[in-house]
């Protein structure tokens, strides 16, 4: 489950700067107080603040647009593997189960790399089941948590999936389904990140979980279809704050203590992830430890050695992937009057990464020259935009604000040149515009130890894309008015 | 081109009341000034409130549920053919050309259906050129404007395509494929809606079409390649008020009076519609009078007869398409504490409309109970949740705040019943997150004059979302550490 409050949180702007001097907001003086490398000029840009790429370099990347074209999302075998790793290092006491929120990137191959590491599956739909098993997984392996039970709950627990219900219909569901079994309740336990009234993923104005005082309705649901609560599940968008995992740990253990045959907490993802240089990371093993202490606490008191699992998604893949795009025009708003900008324009846009429209999220940028001998260019501030005929297709906002304009520092572009947005490995192939314009799914690739990369995902074709349109039937414009008839028959 | 300033008018809010009481933001004063019926009780709804469908009765929703399962986008051919007759009625001195901006809604039989009525297409990428030509267009009819001008423009053009240039390379782009060719400009006249350092479609901010100061630099390029001008191009996203309209058609008027060989002028779209009871919509006949009136004080003056194209896209199918979904889950957080709602989950959310956590735009909703002899049900304040596990995933925001929760007046639902959102034509099934969490892309349904309901796009199988996969290459993963190998082969 996803808190969009984590997306938005504020990050250091080394690279950008605000393109219009005022702005009234708490973003806009943390921007000032934090863009120390910004040189006092305008538009004022320091020549040092121009990014690179984070694993792309300008030969790879000139490769892989030469066998595979552009846009297209790599993703690095090496970055994914080192994150799998440090993922299942994360402090348990009693065993520990790392679940892939594969909804962040479910890509087959990036799915059957983490297989290979041991990392297991968090399905946020039963396609994501579905899907899941056929890159390999078991599906025992697969614990799923949904919003929308699958109508087919029943077949896949025959299976052996793991499942959480998480409302009190689908734990009636689960009980229909299949009576005497395990099953795993998904709670709200009545807080979250995020202000009143705002989304996040727990507390009062979340939907997410069964809400914590409706405890005796789960018990008496239980007891009705002799299930077995083996596994308690929550999930508030723990972010990076150790004080915040303890207590969401202690909360859970609360419900635990509640449900005598619970062996598992799981408790969740939302790790917050540094994508812009100089962003924190949440550090596993600093947030892990008070968690750790908890379940330690818990066993001493009560004599239930629990087991620990968490569901990472953006801390598995986001800084393994990037887009890599091919610069297609370079235009200019700046004459006589203010408030102009130069423009550089993808062949890519909210169709492959829309978490800038979406959220006003930030996401690296660089300029790689297509000749390998080119010089790297003046830096100079750039707006970044799409390809899509929408405003709001934008690379280049400001935190947490979709429609402002924030200029990016780049090594001047040409057209024809690469562009690599880094920080792209999680809800960008995942979750974007898909079609919008007509533009069909950009290909994927995955960089090998091998240092070789290699094709996991080819480019849709507009076939595919119409593949399941059908004509116009002639009954449905039947008795259309003479005007509009002879409008079609001149033709 | 779209304008985000226009998608987030605010709109008053029949059927919505504000979630939590203290909001001091100008949207919260304008709710409470326009939120007359809301009764002064806690949640606080008028029992008057909650809407009814714009065309789906409750009979043919269950029926096209019956038939073709949901989520489904239903489309009403009546409705289309008379928003293509008001749209055809614009006022225009000396011929109008009316195309339909594709991109809100690119189904086949939506765009035969509209060509049908004589409605022409403007395309906003070479795909869309090529989906127009195999839904029966004649490339003649056919006018691309895109931020990305695709590599087989040559070609496009030698097929009779229309292009407007967009920017000083893509003009050298036609120049160079096509030297001699009719040709359109695409100009930024330099004001646009929106404020300063806002997304918009024209002003400083924009980067659609070439900026009016550089008309030297296209002169240059038309004189260097013989390319004629025959059409010039603006889009400021125009709005419903005539001012604005008459503004815009000087200014583009200024424009063509610098190229002698312009026979059309192309206006653009962005016709604000009202979605939500008692929101106005744009009065075509309005916003043309003062536009004709400039046409012909321009012919007057120069007795050069101007041709008028426009390209409306949200007017002609905004209110002619519903999703229809079902509600699969109501839970509550309305516990002991303050704070709580009632939650609504459809087997939809922002993989089917993605407009409200995009840019907090209001669509009608309303709930159709599963049984022909229910009662209507009392009606409370619920919140509205997408499938997806995401926060942001809402179809009940407040307007312009994709994170803010507010309750809208519906019919009690219950598990099972079906849920109309209306005004889900434009940029919906074109414009979603297509696939996140794995949700296969819905079938689209067309009411036709028969009252039939027909099939014009099947629902996608997993399958299909997956045929481009391929699975990791052993060479990927050569070398991998000892401990990932060993759980690799654990399996």
């Amino acid at each position: 489950m996803r808190a969009l409050v984590a997306a938005l949180a504020l990050v250091p702007l080394a690279g950008a700067f605000r393109a219009t001097a005022a702005r009234g907001a708490v973003a806009g003086s943390a921007v000032a107080r934090r863009a120390a490398p910004v040189a006092a000029v305008s538009p004022g840009i320091a020549a040092t603040s121009a990014s690179s790429p984070r694993f792309l370099s300008a030969e790879l990347a000139r490769r892989v647009r030469a066998e595979f074209g552009t846009p297209v999302y790599v993703y690095d075998a090496a970055l994914l593997s080192a994150q799998a790793r440090t993922a299942l290092a994360f402090p348990a006491a009693y065993g520990l189960t790392v679940r892939f929120a594969m909804k962040a990137c479910p890509n087959r191959a990036v799915l059957q790399l983490l297989r290979g590491h041991g990392v297991w599956i968090d399905a946020s739909s039963g396609y994501e089941v579905r899907r899941a098993i056929l890159a390999g997984f078991k599906p025992e392996q697969i614990s799923l948590s949904s919003q929308e039970m699958p109508d087919d709950i029943g077949a896949l627990l025959q299976m052996g999936v793991e499942v959480n219900a998480c409302s009190l219909a689908q734990l009636e569901k689960v009980g229909c389904a299949a009576p005497g079994a395990r099953v795993g309740v998904r709670f709200n336990p009545g807080v979250g990140s995020g202000g009143t009234g705002k989304t996040n993923v727990g507390g009062p104005s979340s939907s997410f979980g069964i809400w914590h005082e409706q405890m005796p309705q789960v018990k008496a649901l239980l007891a009705k279809h002799r299930l077995v609560a083996t596994r308690v599940h929550t999930h508030i968008g723990s972010g990076s704050d150790p004080a915040v995992w303890q207590q969401v740990a202690s909360l859970t253990l609360a419900l635990a203590r509640e449900l005598p045959a619970v062996e598992t907490v799981n408790l969740g993802g939302g790790y917050k992830v540094g994508r812009m240089p100089g962003e924190a990371s949440t550090d596993l093993a600093t947030v892990g430890a008070p968690v750790r202490a908890a379940f330690e606490a818990f066993a001493a008191e009560t004599g239930r050695r629990l087991r620990l699992e968490i569901e990472p998604g953006t801390f598995l893949v986001a800084n393994a992937g990037a887009l890599l795009a091919t610069v297609q025009d370079v235009t200019s708003t700046k004459g006589s009057g203010a408030g102009g900008h130069d423009f550089v324009k993808l062949d890519a846009g909210m169709t492959e990464v829309l978490r800038p429209s979406l959220y006003g999220a930030q996401h690296p940028i660089s300029i790689l020259h297509a000749a390998p001998a080119a010089p790297a260019g003046r830096v100079g501030g750039y707006i970044v935009s799409g390809h899509c005929c929408e405003s709001g297709d934008l690379f280049t906002c400001a935190p947490g604000e979709p429609e402002e304009l924030l200029e990016r520092a780049l090594h001047a572009p040409q057209i024809g040149d690469l562009c690599v947005v880094d920080g792209a490995g999680a809800y960008c192939a995942g979750m974007a515009t898909k079609n919008y314009n007509s533009f069909p799914e950009a290909a994927e690739v995955l960089v090998g130890l091998d240092g070789t990369p290699h094709l996991v995902r080819a480019r849709q074709s507009l076939e595919q894309v119409l593949a399941n349109e059908l004509p116009l039937p002639p009954a449905a414009v039947q008795g259309q008015p003479a005007a509009a008839a002879a409008a079609a028959a001149r033709e």
